[in-house]
């Protein structure tokens, strides 16, 4: 409503508003799967905000050719290129931590003072009163520094792609899809043909397709992470794992 | 798909499709906390309709620059200032009863001969078969009157706000959003910095903020009512409360 | 996104996202009762895809001025009419199956080959990769067989209406709805007033609205089939019935 307020032709989708709440992590996943596919110029509004009314940033970045909007919690952390994001070692690989913009990455933190549109601002719902008047101001064509000053740190999570060492991958579970699939963060190059999955007590084999798998098996999901799925069912529920749930990709085979 | 049928350059949004069932009350209050972030002109398609293919009235109603279609059973409250209901007490507060439509507010009663777009009528979806062809027939510019005939009352629900007494506010639960969060019908304005909040047999403070939130607390949401929240978790489970609960805002400072 | 990128003026509806996982036969249903209202040229994706993946072919076929597009499964049966069918017997009514294409209807096999805009083609979401894109192509005007070469035959559900005799039409849940209706494959001009309803061991009246319906009833539903209703209330969970589950509607009246 309040994007088609000041935009009238703005083309609005909903990729999700299912995203577990609070969970940044599971958000910062979402967008990363997406939004390649939009069209150039795209405004992606990120707002999974646990800090609501906080004193937290609120920003507006440039990357890609594209524009991410939303709270500085780690929910646009698919704005950084993971090289730039300084590994800080496993205990904390799934925790949101301030980082340097490297060069390329331009951010604004939005000034909530020329925001005109939804005064008084409440101090619960920013998708409604500063997120989407911001998107408005871009998708009018405004200058970039319309809607506040340059930054030039933020705060994203170290990173969206599991780790490996000695040939075994590290990742967890980030999401359960409507299926019941467990979607990971394990990237689709770090699982080639034939490793094998751990999850639980479980091994299980790494199948093409959904169609191919005839029993709990690691598939290449569409996002470009590995998934674990039950051919007909769901993998949540027959293997009782759960958000979170640790997986081990193994890629080296033991010579015999 | 009826709308676009003749009004192929119509802007659709789907506000919410997640009302309980049959629950004219939440609907009243959606609508109630949404239609002014809308532009003027747009119409609201209300139809929670429990009464469908019974001899109750449809009505399309002008109020405030935008326009509410539904059936008249109380979902079209909004179109009615407060103070013009005519309170009846507390035992009927949340019951629907007739009201006369003050000075200002047009409404009239749809006459479904002439819906022309989807005969025959189904007796079970005339939000697809007569309301979206209302809807077609405001958004093409056709006249008022050209939906039927005028009318003078419409069903309404006393308040939808709770109403107080020596400070004290007797709200209720009136829906469990997607966080668990309760929303009360208790306003803003009656819910003053210092209130304390009962619910059950607990009392809770009001926060500013989910975040300065430390324990279950009361907060005013961004509608403009008191929500009741429990930090990165969910008011309905820990505090087991369920829709109807009621809740008292107190807002008198006893002297010591 | 897929087809914003190449369709930017495309108008797109989200009938549902809510079938149940791998349930071809809901998917099927729901096309049938949905695509009639939209306007000429419309262009369903249907995307209920199991053997996503394997060989099964992708269809794009042109029936009664739209368009239907999916996984050649029987998600796409409504482009049949019933008559073509081939009737089989009772045994295999709801199993999907090859049947000839008659006169009238044309279909198309896509030819992944020439949809370029989603490469690489994962082997999980065919909905992004190649139905979105081969949507674009015909909504961009494209001659039909741009998107690959002709097909006689198609699989289809033997029908989509449940067969009779001697009075007594037998048919089942297909679909159970948010209101926990349930709703049947019997056909309106099969089940006349009159009818007595048969599922589990309980015998319903049919009734003509919601609204009349003082008890668990039969009801006419929008869409012209069979559902079983409670006013105010779930019949799935009133009559413990499940998706599946056999409904028989008596037409007979015997003599006293």
């Amino acid at each position: 409503a309040v994007l088609l307020k000041t935009v009238p032709e703005a083309r609005i989708i909903d990729i999700t508003h299912e995203v577990a709440p609070q969970d940044t992590l599971e958000a910062a996943f979402i967008i990363e799967t997406s939004w390649r596919w939009f069209p150039a110029g795209s405004i992606h509004l990120v707002v999974v905000d646990p800090g609501v009314g906080t004193s937290r940033r609120r920003l507006a970045i440039a990357a890609g050719g594209q524009w991410f909007i939303g709270p500085d919690n780690g929910v646009l952390s698919v704005a950084l290129p993971d090289a730039s994001r300084g590994i800080r070692g496993p205990a904390s690989q799934y925790r949101a931590a301030p980082v340097a913009l490297p060069q390329g990455i331009e951010a604004v933190e939005i000034d909530t003072g020329v925001m005109s549109l939804s005064r008084p601002t409440s101090a619960t719902f920013e998708g409604r009163d500063v997120f989407a008047p911001a998107a408005a101001v871009i998708a009018n064509g405004a200058e970039y520094a319309a809607l506040g000053r340059s930054v030039d740190t933020m705060i994203a999570f170290q990173r969206l792609r599991a780790p490996s060492d000695a040939g075994e991958v590290y990742g967890r579970v980030i999401r359960v899809d409507h299926f019941g699939n467990l979607i990971t963060d394990v990237r689709a190059e770090d699982a080639i043909p034939g490793s094998r999955i751990r999850i639980g007590d479980r091994e299980l084999p790494l199948a093409r397709t959904y169609g191919d798998a005839d029993r709990p098996s690691g598939i290449i999901g569409s996002a470009g992470y590995l998934e674990i799925a039950v051919p007909n069912g769901s993998a949540a529920t027959t293997l009782g794992a759960v958000k979170g749930a640790p997986v081990v990709c193994v890629t080296h085979f033991p010579s015999r």
